[in-house]
């Protein structure tokens, strides 16, 4: 079988590689898509080399049917269709044993720390698979994870119907909680500097705002009858989003750092402080938000046509990478089964 | 009578000022002892000067008995010993109308926004003062403020007993937090880089790290068996605390954001991502922490004898200012009684 491989020095390769069967406990399962991703990218530019091990089949957020099941797994057909939460915790850290298994001390990220969807067969625990209802199609299952990331932002922000949320960064991510938030009854602002970006939002029907051209600390002022935001999500990544992001809360509003800042960044205290502002960290996902980013998409909620804006086969990773790096790309997913012989 | 005041350009001037009796509503209390803080040597250092009208009679912990009743004020008796609760809120923003009236958007710092304790007979609106019992001594009583501080900053962070607290910065402030999180149960560690001030905090029975010499997130987490700190307090001030502050924290852990930085500062976003930290801002206190305060006062639970280093009669103020400059004082009242003609 074909798959994807992060080989090092920002190459990917497509390599020839042997099927096993599942073991005991595993489940294979017959990867239909697979979506590239920030963090993807991350390891394609070699920032993240301390952590993983090369080669490495890459890729978090797919979709597939059960191939085979091994020994002991109960509960699941040959056939279904289903997804992965590419968690596997230690359950014995601090973290898991305080009931935050997502985010262990030493979590095994499948996909990062071991061989990820980039492969037609793949075979993974049995209890890092999750349900998808056969009415959904493939390609739109393979936006669960990154659903559920969203969904979990929000969950965490504890953001409310009639909120008013600022969304910082119109790329997936962003997009996908400021869906998320108008689901929860939030009104939204996606505050984007890239015009593409910004008119995608505009036809998703949020309100935006050029941070380039309009006073953004003004502009939520007015929108909040001068109270700030209830929440915003930090999704840019960028420092002088950062600067300016604690201008935009309300007395006690939250904060949620989605984006993942490489660098430390200069934050604003003395308005945390003025403000009794609450800041966030976000990672990842638990079990209540994959199954939450399943039922959003089986309901229709997600609006996977404008996010899936292309689709390539196995063999053409590398060009789907340059896709996503352009900056001119939502989600790009591969299609793994193409082109295998 | 005699009057402290901020006179602009780093200068306290001691003026002849004539008492007035109190207006409907309002109460005239005899002070008896003002504290003086790092706020008021934020004023006197100038930086907030675009806030503060000069002259301005400052001062805002304090403690005293009721002179006199203005009209229409019921309930209190005159001798009755009281301190103030200096925040006069306008019951109309954003933020009083969500029930934050402590941090009103248009709040009236009474001692910093309008005139202050310095003065031996000031003149309250009745509903801020605060009842302290008669067995409290005034001199005591007049930590109540700092010692609500301390009891905000604790409160907001939800600190458990059992947890295991972080205080960063052996000052007033820290050394009140770590007082009142040890007495809710917690195990405290006090991070001090000057040796006096360490030595304060190990006469109080405090655990002490020097950052300068040990390596505080090796200890932190030695510690806590591997996971970090339940709850940081940040009272030094300082960018380097700040910029070391998230690693010291566990995974869903509170970080309290208690000092002033009136600079942007370096924050590790990416630490606060990867183990979901929640990064709070903590600012002055409701009315419940005004009253915790009094008890823990009446009950002997905040080491009165070893936080007040020093009194003096209120013609010396400046020179008091000058001791607390010198960062070789903790807490220095002022006897505003002593000296009046």
């Amino acid at each position: 079988m074909l798959t994807a491989t992060y080989a090092g020095d920002r190459t990917i390769e497509i390599r020839e590689a042997a099927s096993e069967p599942p073991k005991a406990g595993e489940v294979q399962i017959a990867v239909a898509y697979a979506g590239l991703c920030g963090t993807d990218l991350h390891i394609l530019h070699g920032n993240m080399d301390a952590r993983v091990q090369t080669p490495l089949v890459f890729g978090h957020e797919m979709s597939g049917t059960i191939a085979a099941l091994g020994d002991g797994v109960t509960g699941r057909q040959v056939g279904d269709k289903v997804t992965v939460m590419p968690l596997d915790w230690d359950d014995t850290c601090p973290a898991c044993v305080a009931g935050n298994q997502h985010i262990c001390q030493n979590l095994n990220f499948i996909g990062i720390d071991s061989p990820g969807a980039l492969q037609p067969l793949w075979n993974v625990p049995a209890d890092v698979l999750v349900t998808v209802p056969a009415e959904v199609p493939l390609a739109h299952a393979a936006l669960v994870e990154p659903v559920a990331v969203a969904v979990h932002d929000v969950r965490r922000s504890d953001l409310a119907a009639g909120d008013k949320a600022v969304v910082i960064g119109g790329g997936p991510i962003g997009t996908l909680i400021a869906v998320v938030a108008r689901h929860t009854g939030a009104e939204v602002v996606v505050i984007e500097i890239d015009p593409e970006r910004r008119a995608q939002a505009s036809a998703l029907g949020f309100s935006t705002v050029d941070p380039a051209a309009v006073d953004q600390v003004a502009w939520v002022e007015e929108w909040t009858n001068g109270a700030g935001a209830d929440v915003v999500f930090e999704v840019s990544g960028a420092a002088a989003a950062v600067r300016g992001m604690t201008a935009l809360a309300k007395v006690r509003g939250t904060i949620v750092v989605v984006a993942i800042h490489a660098a430390p960044r200069e934050v604003d205290l003395q308005r945390v402080f003025w403000r009794e502002l609450r800041l966030l960290g976000a990672r990842v996902y638990q079990r209540t938000d994959f199954e939450a980013a399943v039922a959003l998409i089986a309901d229709g909620i997600i609006p996977t046509d404008l996010v899936i804006t292309g689709v390539v086969p196995l063999a053409e990773t590398a060009q789907a990478f340059a896709t996503l790096e352009s900056g001119r790309a939502m989600k790009v997913l591969v299609d793994v089964q193409a082109g295998q012989r």
